[in-house]
């Protein structure tokens, strides 16, 4: 079976085939970041009562007008608002009922004064030195949200101020998508446990570790299905495990030719299984593989521990968003910062080449420094910051070109 | 005790006093997104042996030179590295060994040849048509780091890479400083839980779950207090069981003077307490407390939920930033975009103010749009992508201007 490598573009409309996750019911204080399913309606009026915005008076704003510091308006207190109490009076022209912000506006009140302009003459007035308009200092009922409308939207990410709002409504339980599951499988002879000692030939299993802390970065669940040796039962047996159990299937290590074959003919093995993509037009990360079985999508990573993170950065940050349900594209979702090139990169051309950036500022201006070294080196992932691309139609970028920067996570605000 | 409004910078300075949390060791599997709370150094040479790059021929370089489609050199196959063996064959003069990518590079070999330039002529005879240098297709021991040398930094906030790091050196416990935990008070007499329903004048605790999110967000563990009726000794016992298990305390909710001066009494009453802010010339958030009692901080939070958040985005992200271990700086840590503001808007002076602004696209450029509404409507935060700000020696800023826009998270690449 031959297959023609694909571009990135070609690969982010294959991903688009795979259904975003089922989604659950949540109790909304512990729905942050999670992704809504449902658009979610106000189903009351937000707030249900008129308010007051400040400390002060409730009056009927025309008995204020022409009010000032030289003739000021005299008022009748009639009383208080009680937090969270309706109030029993009423205010009726010349008079004045004291309210607390937040207070529920008195009946025949269309406007609070702030304290600050009012002034107790006697135990029975009060001065005050300001008008004020109608509504002035008021909340209305309704004014947040009316009955019917909408709040947050399906495919929202919800945050601080969303919790707040749906506990405000008391939506007690909001319908969110799943986190998405990933079966994680690290693949080869020469990779051992990390609390093992390796023998001469043997290296610690690094790659399940990145892409699980990728996926809980990106808000899925990795399932760690531990070391597999190259051997075909072995691996296969991993892909029916993780199938079981997951949503997602990634397999990493395979690097050498070898062990990528095998991981090709354990994915064609199942019955229902498509190899939709072998080969993907970029550097690093140029032997991928991505196959569905079922509606579940596999995919056969670099085994270079940097070639697997940049395949993971470019391709599994936006599919993971996808599958979360985030989103009617599936598309690039990274955050992007400007910066000066420090040094001349060339580039083959024919493949879009991503180099890994160290950034730094000097003089309130952003560099961006190539780091050049083997995909095979953790340290070139762990010295960098970010990511630029030069595209397959060019031949390089230049020292001194500003450059688009794909930033790693966590994003901070210092470069 | 007369206390003058303080500067934003001011309150930076005073936060500053208070000292990071502890830390505690955490399997490096489960340490993403945490910050070391010590610099972490490499205990071996990673790689631990040279390795190949690369599938292929090892071989001696010098064996290789001049050699080209037209005039190949040949090799004798003088064996096989299997993955995670140490080879038991030598590479001498005129012989080369079979490798795959991440194979131990056997005695003599300096260098692999890729198996594209390679072709069996026989079974002892292999034909290269292409000279590879010296260290060609070899990651030799220590490439990544030699042993001895620093990997991650106290203050590192680890990444994938940076666990896949800890993994590959087999380093399965790290010491991170703990999570802050915040203990959130939420007061006021018209304050109900959300699974009630409001009776006139009552409305649902927004601010516990706007503040407990918003821990979750930066990293901080939420610990909700539970609501608080306008009472001293009630709020004074919910402040002495914050205390007792939190690292912070932030009281929310006292929006009206009064329940502001029983805040800061609350807080006055205990032996060892030192008020240190009274007002911050911020608007919104003008009303805010800061407050010591022996090492801990506690914050009075402005009432009107739209304050409370912005008071939050501008001192407590990075306040929890710095509790956490993360920097040496207490710094806005916030991610900003530019973006051309779509209209005028005043201010007043003497304060630093914070405008709502939503942000659309239009022909690739990023609008900024304020959002008015008054600071106690959640739909203002709720439309709003961020914040921009009116610097407190500005009288306003212009339609048309371009105006840097203080994120909310989650950051997308789209705006």
């Amino acid at each position: 079976m031959f297959f023609k490598v694909k571009s990135s573009e070609e690969v982010f409309e294959i991903l688009k085939g795979f259904p975003p996750v089922n989604d659950e019911p949540v109790f909304a204080g512990e729905a942050y970041n999670r992704i809504l399913s449902r658009t979610v309606t106000s189903e009351e009026d937000m707030p249900d009562f008129s308010r007051s915005s400040v400390d002060g008076y409730a009056v009927i704003a025309r008995d204020t007008f022409g009010a000032s510091d030289t003739l000021p308006a005299f008022l009748e207190l009639a009383g208080e608002v009680l937090m969270g109490k309706a109030s029993k009076d009423t205010v009726t022209p010349g008079k004045a009922i004291r309210i607390s912000t937040g207070g529920m506006i008195p009946e025949g009140a269309d406007a609070v004064v702030m304290i600050e302009y009012c002034h107790s003459v006697d135990e029975k007035t009060i001065e005050i030195s300001r008008s004020v308009a109608p509504l002035e200092n008021i909340i209305s009922r309704g004014d947040d949200y009316r009955k019917g409308s909408g709040l947050l939207e399906k495919g929202a990410v919800l945050r601080p101020q969303d919790i707040g709002l749906l506990a405000g409504q008391g939506i007690q339980n909001v319908h969110v998508y799943k986190r998405p599951k990933v079966g994680i499988i690290s693949t080869g002879d020469e990779i051992i446990p990390i609390d093992q000692h390796p023998k001469p030939g043997q290296i610690r299993d690094i790659n399940s570790y990145t892409l699980s802390a990728f996926c809980s970065q990106e808000g899925a669940i990795p399932l760690n299905m531990g070391l597999c040796k190259d051997s075909f039962d072995e691996l296969r047996n991993g892909v029916v495990r993780a199938l079981d159990q997951c949503d997602s299937v990634w397999i990493s290590g395979g690097s050498s030719v070898g062990l990528r074959d095998m991981t090709l003919k354990v994915l064609e093995s199942f019955q229902d299984a498509e190899i939709l993509v072998h080969g993907i037009a970029i550097r690093p990360g140029k032997p991928t593989i991505i196959a569905r079985i079922g509606s579940k999508s596999l995919f056969g990573l670099p085994g270079h521990v940097a070639s697997a993170m940049v395949v993971a950065e470019i391709f599994l940050t936006p599919f993971l968003a996808w599958l979360s349900g985030e989103g009617r594209e599936l598309k690039d979702n990274h955050f992007y910062l400007s910066a000066e090139l420090e040094r001349n990169i060339e580039s083959a051309g024919g493949r879009d080449d991503y180099i890994r950036v160290k950034l730094t500022t000097r003089a309130g201006k952003l560099y961006a420094e190539p780091i050049y070294g083997k995909s095979g080196l953790i340290s070139t992932m762990v010295e960098a910051r970010g990511l630029v691309k030069i595209d397959r139609n060019t031949e390089g970028l230049y020292k001194g070109q500003t450059v688009r920067v794909m930033l790693f996570k966590p994003y901070k605000g210092d470069a």
